[in-house]
């Protein structure tokens, strides 16, 4: 029978026994520990715990866990920005619910989502999946564009950029985020709309 | 009389004379653009246009470059933060010139900020460059935390993730900046601030 987790794979080392999400979670890690590019297939069988001919029964090629698993992370990021903007009419709430929906979503699958952040673009298929990232960008910068528009955000700043400093600020959450850590993913989705929306100066502080 | 400018040196193809300056911004776009781990002496020797032996006159190992480089980011920020609690004894205002200084030095060296950030923490000098960057972290959440104790910052939100969410927003910049785009340093070292300390919803707008 297969492992069905990390740890169990882990301690069937020369097993070539793998559930197909233990190979691409394995893997990953490694990507992200390593780097992408410095990652061969020898690195990973080693890693897995398997022969140099025997991950060809698991993997076809680096590149097609690397799709795999950030397909996965953009599907999500996706999923959760599709959903607020549907939820409500309102830019401003809809900036709200999105900003909370991809801050669990990096909470959930930190690894998968910071091996998205950290392409370089060096390969097509890396540039085609740059691309469709972009896209997520553009659906932000377009929420922030309508809610300057109806004027609920402020307008002296220049939406592209608000945009960008926005989803800086979410994506570094995938740097520290431990999922067994004491931060719940809700505790951030909670927070991370409401310093992006009201800042931290408490209210009625006078400042520079 | 070597070339005093990236465009000059990759001009003199195959001449050894390189400006010192010259070698590490150029060994530098190379990491960034390949990963540190998947770069060799050869790869920069290639982009260097030098020899596999000659490069050798330029560069001991590419850990030599990675420490130069770093060292140079790390100086130029903890040099800002510095002044920032040297300038005031007014936690807030202490907090507006951290946030303000180290947007200029992002938008100064991004390149070589860029390198810093992604560091992975394969090897002991890569391990004693990101503890040095930690402590430019701990000096950022000691500076909220007395925000907050005199009661400046709202003190609902931990001290430690606010640190980091706001490094989080001003490192991301360092991925889209051009120093020849269309924001000044300056525009952005207003921006930051503003953004941390104010939000984006425009003064009276009620949201969930």
């Amino acid at each position: 029978m297969p492992p069905s987790s990390t740890t169990a794979a882990t301690a069937t080392r020369g097993r070539p026994g793998y559930a197909r999400e233990d190979v691409i979670q394995i893997a990953v890690e490694e990507f992200n520990a390593r780097g992408y590019e410095a990652t061969s297939m020898g690195t990973l069988a080693e890693r897995l715990g398997l022969s140099k001919s025997a991950i060809y029964h698991h993997i076809s090629s680096k590149e097609e866990i690397l799709v795999e698993a950030t397909d996965k992370a953009l599907a999500e990021l996706k999923a959760v920005m599709d959903a607020a903007l549907a939820e409500s009419d309102d830019p401003l709430e809809q900036l709200r619910l999105l900003v909370a929906g991809t801050t669990r979503v990096l909470c959930q699958f930190p690894a998968y989502v910071r091996l998205l952040l950290r392409l370089r673009g060096n390969t097509e298929v890396e540039r085609e999946i740059m691309a469709r990232r972009r896209l997520l960008t553009r659906t932000l910068v377009d929420v922030v564009d309508r809610a300057q528009a109806e004027g609920s955000l402020r307008s002296d700043l220049e939406a592209g950029v608000v945009a960008r400093l926005i989803f800086g600020m979410i994506n570094s959450i995938v740097e520290w985020y431990r999922p067994d850590g004491k931060y719940a993913p809700e505790d951030l989705a909670q927070l991370t709309p409401q310093m992006i929306f009201d800042g931290i100066v408490k209210p009625g502080v006078r400042h520079g």
